[in-house]
């Protein structure tokens, strides 16, 4: 008989979050699971790791799994986890399951992505797991479980090291999402506003507003497939190269710079 | 006569470091200097944003330009600058000087860079500026300031948004530093280690490790052409989709869930 499959799971809203126990439930079905997941929410920190402080690393069973939540960040909980708690790297990482989409530029500020990227970054194979509630409805994990129950072993098999996967599916009844499509990032288009307040001392300060995106419909890009009730699938790059600037930026720094 | 450029500055090792004013001297010579920048040092904070606080904005004069000290990431400070504390969307994003390299999958990690892609985001040509110090040398700015006084006004004529530049200076004196090079986004290569050390109560933490990367040569790549003593700007794509990747990932994702 082969090996089963290691699988390192992690996210960022915690290893509390009920999407990430649905991820291991999942996956405990198709390999063998070990959890790092930071000890709370961690939200829209992007890549972020932590070098001006240790981190601390408290066992704890998800799932009938073994685990450990982390004083850190997602990128942090990858890396500890692949160099230091585990015996050794894991075949495939899995981040997630996200509560709330990571479509188009969101990838740019999402702790669950960069869980994914952090394992792409060490050489291993490493997807990401997003519930798509545009809407704020109540969130349902089971079709997005299901899928990833299905892809991991996949990617785990085909996928290479220098491309990770940003999955979204969307937040309906599994029997209703039954078509994946393999896109580019598409666009949200955030309209960013920030709400002034005054504190009872007179001090003035900023709460980033909540708006809706735009999300401007784009044929091939992932928040259109994911509006007509498609799984998402898009290939995110780990080398950030504009290759197709290279030429014309010669040009221009050339012209510019005399 | 024209309008001056108007120069949105912000970093990641905060408002009061000297890279920042480094910056902001420069910059004072070839149009209107704003400083929107974190309060104290957010390295290695990535693109992470600030959802769940509310930020301050101090106002603070840096360099005789006008400023404020925000109590949130370098992205939240690009955000807050262009759609609040600014009277216009500024004519393009200068971030750094940022204290030691970006290079490499440094981009990854980078607050310095955030910065700058959040203003890409946004849609104003955003550029980056770090001095590498690849041999924990004291640094000296002065190389880094003046070519970003030379690259900041090209760059604002010619860059467009999609696309951010992240620009390395040697650290050498500038006399030393006389030529540029466009280049593609290098490999650093962590070894990534982590100490496991026990606190005076027995429980265990873990520091990540301070070792060098091992810096692969690549031609072409960043970090080889900065080790030659080049200025490096390398263009990084918004667009994080691996285009080259679609297809076969269409294939064997067809196979795979057969």
């Amino acid at each position: 008989m082969s090996q089963p499959l290691r699988i390192l799971v992690s996210n960022d809203d915690g290893i509390d979050a009920p999407g990430l126990r649905a991820l291991v439930r999942a996956l405990c079905e198709v390999g063998e699971v070990a959890v790092v997941a930071p000890d709370r929410e961690r939200s829209a920190v992007s890549h972020a790791i932590t070098m001006t402080d240790p981190l601390r690393a408290v066992p704890r069973e998800i799932e009938g799994c073994r685990g450990w939540a982390v004083s850190g960040m997602p990128a942090d909980c990858v890396l500890l986890g692949a160099r230091e708690l585990l015996p050794a790297p894991p075949d495939i990482v899995a981040s997630g399951i996200n509560r709330g989409a990571n479509l188009g530029e969101d990838v740019w500020y999402s702790g669950t992505v960069s869980a994914a990227v952090q394992g792409g970054l060490l050489g291993v194979p490493s997807v990401a797991f997003s519930v798509a509630n545009l809407d704020f409805e109540p969130i349902d994990y089971r079709a997005a479980a299901a899928w990833a129950q299905r892809l991991v072993p996949v990617a785990a098999r085909y996928l290479s090291a220098d491309v990770v996967l940003n999955i979204n599916v969307p937040n309906r009844p599994p029997e209703e999402v039954t078509e994946l499509q393999v896109c580019r990032q598409g666009r949200r288009e955030y309209r960013t506003t920030f709400e002034r307040r005054t504190d009872p001392r007179g001090g003035a300060y900023y709460w980033l507003g909540a708006d809706l995106p735009l999300d401007p419909a784009i044929p091939g890009g992932d928040v259109t497939a994911l509006r007509a009730g498609k799984v998402t699938v898009v290939p995110v790059r780990l080398d950030l190269t504009a290759t197709a600037a290279l030429e014309p930026l010669r040009g221009w720094l050339e012209e510019g710079l005399e």
